[in-house]
């Protein structure tokens, strides 16, 4: 029914995660309305990000340079504290809140058996000889709270012992502004179980 | 905070209407993981979308080739019935109800003199020219219920007097499975003005 470039274009957004038939057409028809300009620019915007966004040569985060822009921060340059996560995504996140001033490592993933993921598969090494040659003093983990998340962390922390490096994660709990009713069970427990002093 | 590239990637589907930044980001980041085929393959869908498809010749509806799928069907060719809708996007939606087997014509808008939109600038000759030669015997108006839908339809009605076409417009009330108590004023005023005989 719809011209062929037009189901063309519309198979192309459905391409993308979360993208179904009705939204993947409302965008298609959406796009058709901008000028050719625009849609000239989208194009090339498209292409040009795929190939100039690689990752950082130090800490793996999304750059389109040598160095992302943390890496590139002087005024982070003498920091010893390092962030660890499990995707370039959440360094983005973390800045957003502009509240942490150290550094990031991004790993590729988290270790997952189950999945066919293992250690040795998630660029560990460049992690651990960063951490070496660096001397940081505080490692944190900020990886989701998941058995995933606790293996790799777990996993890093063994790697680590007997080096003077305080090894710390996020606080996990009940999210502020959260209805109690609808805190799952698994959250719960954990903030029951991790409760702290009311100073 | 973004490598350049990848926010000019987010400017672009920001362009699009319904887009904000949270989803832009989102869709943006999800491009980046498609390989770099699909991401050809994306560009050049857009590019080619906007190159090729135009308006039919005929009735003014999208198409990429010199008539429409409609205007092309030759189990519709002697149907007198025509109906006229404000937007191409209308006519897909007709058609996946797979209902109607008339013709349609596509107006370029709807009569909207707040918005400088006078009868001459939707497209009006052209349909008047098609229904006299085509010699339809009804025309439905399948805009939407509005105060634009109802100047114009009544605008081409009483250009049409005196020649003997049926006109028929789509009916409003209250929608199929929608709850008494959302249904607002105005709808509930016609629908109620409107009531049918049950039989």
């Amino acid at each position: 029914m719809y011209p062929k470039s037009l189901e063309n274009l519309i198979e192309s957004f459905k391409t993308l995660p979360g993208i179904g038939a009705k939204t993947a057409e409302r965008l298609a028809f959406a796009l058709l309305e901008l000028d050719e300009e625009q849609i000239n620019v989208f194009s090339d915007s498209m292409i040009e990000a795929k190939n100039k966004i690689h990752r950082c040569s130090k800490c793996n985060m999304m750059t389109d340079e040598e160095l992302c822009f943390v890496c590139n921060d002087i005024g982070r340059k003498d920091s010893k504290v390092l962030c660890v996560v499990e995707d370039p995504k959440n360094v983005f996140l973390f800045e957003k809140l502009d509240m942490f001033r150290g550094k990031y490592h991004v790993l590729e993933g988290l270790i997952s058996p189950l999945d066919g993921i293992n250690p040795e598969d998630i660029g560990l090494d460049k992690l651990l000889d960063r951490i070496k040659e660096d001397k940081f003093e505080e490692i944190i983990f900020a990886f989701k709270p998941s058995i995933e998340g606790e293996t790799t962390a777990l996993y890093i922390k063994k790697i680590l012992e007997g080096l003077d490096i305080k090894i710390t994660k996020l606080a996990s709990g009940v999210p502020i502004g959260a209805d109690m009713e609808y805190v799952d069970s698994l959250t719960l427990e954990r903030a029951l179980s991790d409760r702290k002093v009311i100073e």
